[in-house]
């Protein structure tokens, strides 16, 4: 089948502009000064049951991913977790009102991944948690260690994963944003969702939001 | 068989001596302010080769210890690192020069575990590393899970382990001190020495020093 060159140019002109429109949002370049003294991340660590609805401001969700996850040493690739072999086993996605996107800390952007509001899957309807406006959901792709038993590759992506998460929570505590880890979530349609294969281990979700206004209910 | 009172309390108050001289070392109270913004410690968290040989400041030490897993809200025993159910199953043993401890953390003190220096069987010797002064090891006691299969247990106890190593990384990144969380090390010895039984996962390890001098070898 042959195909007009002026229509391929009209596909790849139409891909392009979705991918910019809709399909990536770049994040802002993390704000490396903000924060409370490490100390004060430490004491104030804790794990909340209310959440607040307000939405995160762009800023915020940016910085909280690079916090979480990001590239911190861009002449090497390197990240704010280690992990083993230094495989950069977890993937984050994140779970907004407009839709679920892939992480991607090279450019620092998302890519969405599933339009529509999906953070039922992961709050399951809690009431307090199914508040908030972002839910992280960390996997493991234990396939990326280049060696190991099956049974300490599990090992190494769950440790990934408490790695993230633990950057998750105390990027919270610094910043007067709330947060809880959770191993509980609708796995199997969360692994439908996110075309999880077998090597593609679900671990642990954060719902995260500004904390509640003092006063608030 | 009687015992007289006179005997009794002479051998409480030998316990209690050898307690307060020998056995157990209180740390200071954590230096709440200390530390650079949280976003700086994300910016400078790494996974250093070269360790300082300089011995650790007790309050260096103090607070070392409890940023990676202290009790940060004393009326709830709840601590700067989160676990599955609050099972608290991390156990923290502090490898130094003069003896291995185990960290007890709702008085915030080391209690002597074994005299003597073992460093060596966590850095196996490694050029680079085995200068570190500080190695902290940390097990999970999976039995502390109330409930879960023995490979949801594991999980939990390997995501446990990763918060508390972040704890360890993110504290030395904002406070200038240096660290490396290894899976690898001597796990037959160390589980003898330990006195590890089944259920105490060995799961990671950590040296800590103080960023070598600028212009150091």
């Amino acid at each position: 089948m042959k195909i007009p060159i002026s229509v391929l140019v009209f596909l790849s002109f139409s891909l392009v502009v979705r991918a910019e429109s809709t399909s990536s949002r770049p994040f802002n370049p993390p704000n490396l000064d903000r924060g409370l003294a490490v100390m004060q991340a430490f004491l104030r660590r804790a794990s909340v049951k209310e959440f607040d609805s307000r939405k995160l401001d762009w800023q915020d969700l940016s910085d909280l991913i690079w916090a979480a996850y990001g590239v911190n040493r861009p002449a090497e690739g390197k990240r704010t977790a280690p992990s083993a072999y230094n495989a950069q086993d977890i993937e984050l996605y994140v779970f907004l009102e407009e839709g679920v996107y892939f992480y991607e800390a090279r450019e620092h952007v998302l890519h969405l991944f599933e339009p529509g509001d999906h953070r039922d899957l992961v709050s399951r309807g809690k009431k307090g948690l199914k508040e908030a406006p972002v839910f992280l959901v960390l996997v493991s792709d234990v396939s990326k260690f280049p060696q190991g038993t099956a049974a300490k590759k599990l090992e190494w992506g769950a440790i990934s994963a408490g790695i993230v998460s633990q950057n998750i929570s105390l990027f919270c505590a610094g910043t007067n944003m709330v947060t809880r880890p959770r191993a509980g979530m609708n796995a199997k349609l969360i692994r439908e969702l996110l075309f999880l294969q077998d090597h593609q281990i679900l671990l642990l979700n954060h719902g995260v939001s500004y904390a509640k206004p003092a006063g608030g209910e």
